[in-house]
């Protein structure tokens, strides 16, 4: 036996007890007569103590060979100490060790294992079995864990049934950034890896499951944005029989628990917006409502005066900043330069202080007076103090550049406190979205959401305006999930498929098993499916997932611990009937 | 709201209670005046009734035009039924329908939903989701959700802490059937689905995690035998700071756990039996111990005489099959050519009658006098009344023919009740496994695996002799599950790979960062892995796993209900770099 307790276990109570004890050394201080070892584990750090008076000659002299995160195994006694810690658990106690077994050297580690370490990302990606060690990514990993197994738990006792689907699946158009995987049994044929379970959680559902739930991971070749992973964890869900307002309580309760259980917060019931109504008050389909700034359309009170810039604008909108009258002419300079940057875009910024006298004083005071500039106010809730800034030109691109505004103002301001939580349904997207390059629509959600009751007629005429079943669930300005009620008879699916640019013949051999499923007795249905890497880091106050993941991949999607991908053998493409040919 | 209740939930405490119901129609029964429609939804089965004289005439219409499968929704109240059924939870009651909604029809199944389905093999496929309808492959999926929630209800409680390893990772020669991944972004290079996530966990431990779990799908891309798949799921574990005995202990809790809570079954402590025991014994490393018959090798007792056959074998060995004696001449002449089919490969069978007289009647009486006789009774413990049947010849076929034959005549005799659970341990494997083909020898568990103490200096001398701290879990004559202790130092992992013919390079190219990280400080670790397949259908009750996974794929590795694999366009082959070449 290693151990007879962990490091994070003994007490006072336990004084005068032989103990033996293993781990990594964490820390020596030798004084010479006295040497004292920090023990690490998985469950804390206890106290060692080598003395010469107490201590035999050749165990004091093997503990001052030890170095840092040597893997060691001790036998000692429990004493209570002299200066007693009562930052750690195990502080009012140290052990007099009489024994002490190498278990392993250990080479100087490359960066510092401590909460604050002193390596760089990719040095610590590198060597990512060291930085594990580290309690900031040690504890997000048991938080993962946690959150994962209280998820199983309300899922179960709430009747859902966890069934695994295939890895091995074929690769649709859903996206084309299907991962594909060579089949050597079927000669220069492909299986894919799923985007998400979708297809087979639909078909659990006309095979009568009823409630399924999945942890699952997902895949996506896609150029990395800085805090996306190639594979990714997904709560994947799916009930039959049920309304949209079934699907929001189900999994309002889920995430309610889990603020509960994991977090200690209690939530209201949740409050919901329209998409429309999102986009309009907030620029974004995912607001962060922890605080207010919404939105105010300006094009009214501000397009009937000669300033070209308003009036040329499809819109113009401005938020109040609180307390923003204090910013120096500097520092609104620089706030000008922030939201021209390439990453925000705006070409400019019109912006106007609210006095504390009730005086407004704006940068475009040539244009408008004083009656004007009370109007704006009004319209952005802005109170004496405050800093109205203005943004104007085409709706989809101001709204999404004041939104950046909005989150990096209130980020500096303080707002985005991580302790604090707010979820918010926002519900009734478009179906389809108009891709700009190409000029086709596509699905919003995916293809097999449905429409809204009534609207399919629209999708000859107004296809952008047709309204999905379709919902996200978000949490603090980040979307930790979505879904939608889905399209469950053939008919409808072919209209649809049709609408979304697929030959009949094309949407037979990519989803014609789903549509014949549709044909022998298919439920109503829907789902919803979580992003467990973002819930769980928004859950633990993070904003960045990378720690949650044990082993993630850096932005090239290269696993840099392992060095993977890599090349393979001759031997190896011949068989999978491959040739590699790089142009 | 599409239900007020399921339909396994009524009973007579609702009578005259008005509720809406929704789900499959089963079964329609109709009199004319009346109408009966067994409704099914995953919880149970309703009966509804129409009569003409209660129901309105138009509610009448329409349930004539109802056929299977079609997917209703109901109105309706709850009555008591004339002739009870006390076969079925909801069997005292019906419900008079008020008003009725056709959600979807249904063509004609395939095959019957019924627990007896009329439809192959290859139609069931197809139409899984029609085949997850029936009972036996719903409650399949059902348990399969409760063993798993019950394993990581038992390991969270004890401490273990679930982590996600990635599946996107590097092809190693563990085995040469890794299915890969090309890569988009990284030209010409390859990511491979792990067939087991081995190093991350061994890495986990290096990392301090202590107490790891996963249940994770891993991927193997060779020829499959009727009962694998191409994906299965594994529940993987490992430990740190631990000895043998104390991973056999940890399982065994697991194991007995779910036997309690999954089988309601208690069970003693699990016996142990040394590897070579179990290959003399039982021929086999994995004995199904419910029943006896356990090998008695013969050499001694029956090399001494003039039958060249046993003279020049190089094993003689019998079983006694009780009560075997009643076999005709026929009878046994048959058991005969069972053991000369080419699956099972043996040259010819002699057997000994043991009389009820305590007289022997052999089929070499030439050779043998019934001292002799007596001796084979006594080597193999045959009893009055039993037939010894005995082989001879190369002691591995030999032993793997006895043990085949051992497993067929326990069916037949009915020894092998599916509800008698007889767990076994199975220790000290070797290390080394001789490829008969290659003259090369690999590793029988994995390269990871550490040597018994002090054998390692016999790698050069006796390589095929070195024991490993190696142990498989055995279940009713099934492996279901398996580990080590590990090595965790980077000479004897180096020793180990140069063994298995890895040069150093390569050795440094696969493993490099294994073995970096063993210098930074390894704990001693070990684990195991259940096959999370088998040990369901085992719990279940069945010999095989198909029906426990929502999509199998079948023998040629093809999931015949979305026809994958499948070929890519050429335009996603150029993304990948990658050219097609069937010769």
């Amino acid at each position: 036996m290693y151990r007879t307790h962990t490091n994070g276990e003994l007490r006072l109570s336990h004084k005068e007890e032989t103990v033996t004890l293993a781990g990594w050394v964490q820390k020596v201080r030798d004084k010479g007569f006295m040497i004292w070892v920090d023990l690490r584990d998985r469950y804390g750090i206890t106290q060692l103590i080598f003395d010469e008076e107490r201590t035999p000659a050749e165990v004091m002299q093997q503990a001052k060979n030890l170095g840092r995160e040597f893997v060691i195994q001790i036998e000692g006694k429990v004493i209570e100490r002299e200066s007693k810690n009562d930052n750690m658990p195990t502080g009012d106690v140290e052990i007099l060790v009489t024994q002490l077994t190498v278990l392993n050297e250990a080479l100087v580690p490359p960066f510092t294992i401590e909460d604050e370490t002193d390596g760089g990302e990719e040095l610590r990606m590198k060597y990512r079995y060291l930085d594990i060690r580290r309690n900031p990514v040690k504890n997000s990993l048991i938080f993962r864990s946690k959150v994962t197994q209280e998820v199983r738990n309300y899922l179960s006792k709430e009747g859902f049934i966890e069934v695994e689907t295939p890895y091995l699946i074929k690769s649709t158009p859903e996206g084309a950034r299907d991962f594909v995987v060579p089949s050597r049994m079927n000669e220069g044929q492909f299986y894919a890896l799923p985007q998400s379970p979708q297809t087979f959680k639909q078909l659990l559902m006309v095979g009568g499951m009823d409630k399924y739930f999945q942890i699952v991971k997902c895949f996506r070749d896609e150029d990395l944005r800085a805090d996306r992973q190639p594979e990714f964890t997904q709560i994947d869900c799916e009930m039959a029989f049920i309304e949209q307002e079934d699907i929001l309580n189900a999994f309002e309760g889920l995430t309610r628990h889990l603020l509960k259980e994991v977090n200690g917060v209690e939530v209201e019931k949740f409050p919901r917006m329209l998409y429309d109504d999102a986009m309009r008050l907030y620029g974004n389909d995912k607001p962060d409502i922890r605080f207010g700034m919404q939105f105010g359309e300006l094009n009214e009170v501000a397009q009937h005066k000669d300033f070209g810039v308003f009036n040329n604008a499809e819109l113009v909108v401005g938020i109040a900043v609180p307390g923003g009258n204090k910013y120096t002419r500097k520092e609104i300079d620089k706030l000008i330069d922030w939201v021209k940057r390439p990453q925000v875009g705006a070409l400019g910024m019109v912006y106007c202080r609210c006095n504390e006298d009730g005086s407004f004083k704006s940068s475009v005071d040539k244009f408008y007076d004083q009656e004007d500039l009370a109007k704006w106010a009004e319209v952005t809730g802005a109170k004496p103090g405050d800093l109205i800034c203005i943004l104007s030109g085409n709706t989809n691109k101001v709204r999404a550049q004041l939104s950046a505004l909005r989150m990096e103002l209130a980020t500096r301001l303080g707002l985005r406190d991580p302790k604090v939580f707010a979820p918010l349904w926002v519900i009734d997207f478009p179906l389809l979205e108009l891709d700009e390059e190409t000029g086709h629509y596509h699905a919003m959600h995916h293809p097999f959401t449905s429409p809204k009751p009534g609207q399919i007629e629209l999708l000859d005429t107004h296809p952008g305006e047709v309204k999905a079943n379709a919902y996200d669930l978000v949490l603090n300005g980040n979307e930790i999930g979505g879904g939608s009620i889905r399209i469950h008879d053939k008919e409808t699916q072919a209209i649809m498929l049709k609408h979304l640019g697929f030959s009949e013949e094309e949407a037979k051999a990519q989803f014609g098993f789903l549509m014949d499923a549709f044909q022998y007795g298919a439920p109503p249905h829907g789902g919803l499916a979580f992003g467990l890497d973002r819930l769980v880091a928004i859950l633990g106050g993070q904003e960045t997932i990378r720690d949650f993941i044990a082993f993630p991949k850096n932005n090239a999607g290269r696993d840099v611990m392992i060095d993977a991908p890599a090349a393979i053998d001759e031997e190896q493409l011949n068989e999978l009937h491959l040739k590699v040919e790089i142009k």
